[in-house]
């Protein structure tokens, strides 16, 4: 249940105070040079405190060591395992929290669910995890790098704005406010080969979909015009084909690079939507454990919105679901094209 | 790749045009008694010709026979599949499209993927392999209900149209200028428990994001208040807990009945966005498999607008998300509640 | 639970006295032309009353139809779903042992962990649900065919007998005595390339011996010295390399085929051992499912030993596991060989 | 691949001598107290160097390390990650091997299924990720432990020899002539709840077989009266039902607790054979990856027979596929014996 994949497998563990989180990547081929340097790259890219507007200011070098499946630079085809420590970690600055349910959080959830909880910095639940996501994800880049595979997400919105200098402000006016504000993600696949993706349960947007889904305060998916065509007749839709060769051209790829399931080999375009960050800077009223009413203050460090940190993320969860998609293709002896 | 879920497990199989579809439902337990007039309702409810305006005249008796895993009314605990026979097949109807790439379908990327395909009203990416999915949700649902979970859904918007009667004027409209048009459904899971979903990469909404962008079709997923969120504020979405008991109780439920992936115990409300039927009843221009130019002109039995029919198979990827879900509960020993 | 292999997926369906048994495989790879004569050839060598020694008198015509997956003779990449009806079933047969509970059947635990059960000819725990195991078999051994895999099993004991004339006597006798006997059959796969299998959970010998073992009567698996290994010296058992190309070639294949959970490209050489039949043609003392005595005169129609039949079953099995590692090696890149 | 279990879930990763090796457990439900001190035991048990006769003199601390999962000493139902340090790695013995290939040993496997490897002790192949093995198994005694189910194992022959004497001497001469012995474990899960297992491919012996057969030199696997059983009458092992509560009581429990696949609430027994350790102190002939002649001298650390430091990691797996079918069990709600 804390394993994305089904060939190229990525298995995440860790809670936000603990000493480390981490991953273990299955299915990675041998004889891939691993370009660690990248990795990191892209942890920095996801890092709190790495100076984005409206981001928290825990600092954690989130340097990443590999345990296992590289020798001598290059994939061997066993497990890749690796830790990346909790450092700058505060559980103290959770200790009043320790019963109190806070709201638009899993502290309810994760207690009724498991009785027992790690409350520090909400534990498991924690946007923290998806670190480890980066990690494995920059290592899936790699991967789909030689198919010819690249993946790009970028702030589309946030609070509604659009442009740079809107979307700055939205940052600047919630976080002087002591509030947060949602956003949405787009991301882009190109180089993909036509042909991943599987008919019916195996469909290349369910796999994207659930991916991006599995990211913290994401609300909603969608790729190629997506909700917008649900207000559409088909004669505005219509992806009329222009021509065909190892992937099929469309006049406009209204479909997003996907039909049935499956990659047409044009771009390969999606939306996240992420809520405002549930902790603000103020006072809120909630209860705790056992219904008593409280007021929460909250002390940890908190980003303002999720759309900047989760930039990567989006990302890492495209190039995970990209991988496995790929080898798929790969055992069914898809191969001219890949 | 065919088969959806973990625990309670539901392979899908066939084509539009073949002798028959159908599935094999693994893991539901044993010594429940399978109401099979109940499947066969919600298999009438996504029939096509069932008289619901803008849908097909093709007509399938669409009669379920079970074929092992039920003893004298009652499942054993093994394997159930069964079979729905295609009769009102007319693959003549066909012929002339086999080689040509009709717009927005999965003509070209079946091609593509395996090199040969049944192009025979879409072979195994026909709409039609969603009435065995209904059947094996019909047999979910009446597993879930022993655990109090109901769900429901209903077309909310065609067209634009949010009320009934613009709804169906869409339909009309749309029919008679020969064209097609998308839709949302929404769907509202009540009385779950709390506690179901994983964390990380098994929450709930990303399981719910998967079943829904598996159907034909879909172009979108949110729960909760989704997209809209991504442009308001914290403030604005803050999910106050009111109470706690074997649920979790807020004043607005804005968080849609998940919160970090797990089930709060309130209502699950998700909606689904439909992008326009691809073939419409009017000659369309594209090109065949080698690329060169021609004209379609449908001669199937086709619907004008996803939704009427979807919101059965809504329901039914609804329910075999949740039956999923809530054995995957038990096997973790949540059991007080379920 | 039903399902075999991890991309090569075999789901088996049915009970003995149920209208059919059947399966659906899914992972096959489009473009193999399905030679289906040589699928029911396989049927016919498992059937009961092909006319072997000591081999039940049910007549079962053991047909085979493919529902889907497969277009003009050709498969498509979508799941190839087929059905074996039941047609010789006299379940009266079975009436007066409703409640018996048959010493080494499984009477009792399938009551025991389901509460209910189809207790017709031994329901689920047949061992009629081979012949849906023989038909996926005979599948994947056209498909590892195109990669120089060959599968053949044979008689290798039967109640201490090695030879034929011996294995004669051997069932000659049992049968006399109203008895029945165990017995051994061993599976050679030649042209297997190297490296096939994974290393620590995924070894090959793991898969054979899980493939093996969930085979009707099977108690044991070796493979390579198996068993006697236990008794020997390294220096007896060593496996001295003469050269190496795209396969290892050593003096003895001690080892048989496999060295470290992955295939050497020699052949790999296995043994399972069946206990006698439970059934004897004789009366039984025994007790009901109320615990009380009684005394059961089998009516039915059963084998006097498992391995007559069992030998296709053994390749069937053999050959589905080394669809999945063939497939998992094309995903892992392994290409030149394969 | 590296994962074993479906809802008790085992992730192994790490070679003999990279920085560390470990695991990830997944699915382990929350609030169980982990008793850390008895999973060490464990691992010293199996420790190189523990002191028992003819075991490697490689001195590893295998100090477990828990980085997740747990809080306050309790199990929060999330993924439990754990390293243990490779310390005593010694990677220049292994320098003058880079490129012979070890009879009886993976390198020409690894070779040739990745191109690559870590051919330090054995890398991947080493029987040293065993010890993360151990130490997962150790997690899941503690858990079956709650339903009553207890494991034991015991080295039942070494070398033919199956007293405790004869056993001592086999390893003694072997050492002494600088060869090495195989041996069998025998290995016993009391304490079982009726109705473990699943029917068909989820046999409880399948998935016994499968992990035992998973351990490095293991060469078979039998069951109750296993490879004896081939050369009886049905006369003979018959199991006469002599008594049915929560659990099925025979005569003699031939069958080794599992009928149909399922388990009967008695002993389930079973034993599993080891080859002689392919490494000897003694010079050998064989080729490097050239398949140039060489002659080999071995100078890491190595047991004389694998049977003894076997007997924990038996066990774990025993314990590891005990888990994951007693969840099973819980899913498929037989909750009234667990």
């Amino acid at each position: 249940m804390n394993t994305l994949g089904h060939i190229f497998r990525f298995t995440n563990f860790g809670e936000s105070h603990g000493p480390a989180i981490g991953g273990v990547v299955d299915g990675m081929p041998a004889g891939l040079p691993l370009d660690v340097a990248a990795i990191q790259c892209e942890l920095d890219r996801r890092r709190p405190g790495s100076g984005a507007a409206g981001t928290s200011s825990r600092r954690e070098s989130d340097l990443i060591e590999i345990l296992s499946g590289v020798y001598e630079g290059v994939t061997t085809g066993t497990p890749i395992a690796f830790v990346i420590a909790n450092i700058d970690a505060r559980p103290a600055d959770y200790d009043s929290m320790r019963h109190a349910l806070r709201p638009g959080h899993a502290d309810a959830t994760y207690m009724l669910k498991y009785g027992v909880r790690d409350h520090r910095g909400g534990g498991r639940a924690s946007a923290r995890t998806t670190a480890a996501t980066v990690a494995a994800g920059a290592m899936a880049r790699q991967l789909i790098a030689h198919s010819g595979i690249s993946v790009r997400a970028y702030a589309s919105s946030i609070g509604g704005a659009t442009d740079a200098e809107g979307m700055a402000r939205e940052l600047r006016e919630a976080q002087q406010a002591a509030d947060t504000t949602g956003g949405t993600v787009t991301c882009v696949i190109s180089g993909c080969p036509a042909g991943l993706g599987e008919p019916v349960f195996g469909k290349l947007q369910a796999r994207l979909a659930a991916a991006m889904m599995s990211i913290n305060a994401a609300k909603g998916f969608e790729y190629g015009e997506g909700f917008a065509s649900a207000a559409m007749r088909g004669s505005q839709t219509l992806d009329r084909p222009v021509g065909i060769d190892s992937a099929l051209h469309t006049e406009a790829n209204h479909a997003g690079g996907i039909l049935g399931g499956i990659s047409t080999g044009e771009d390969i375009t999606m939306r996240v939507a992420f809520k405002p960050i549930a902790t603000m800077m103020r006072a809120v009223d909630t209860i705790d454990s056992h219904g008593q009413p409280c007021t929460l203050m909250a002390k940890g460090r908190h980003d303002v919105c999720a759309v900047p940190r989760a930039v990567p993320v989006v990302e890492a969860m495209a190039c995970l679901t990209m991988a496995d998609a790929l080898l798929a293709a790969r055992a069914a002896g898809q191969l001219s094209t890949l």
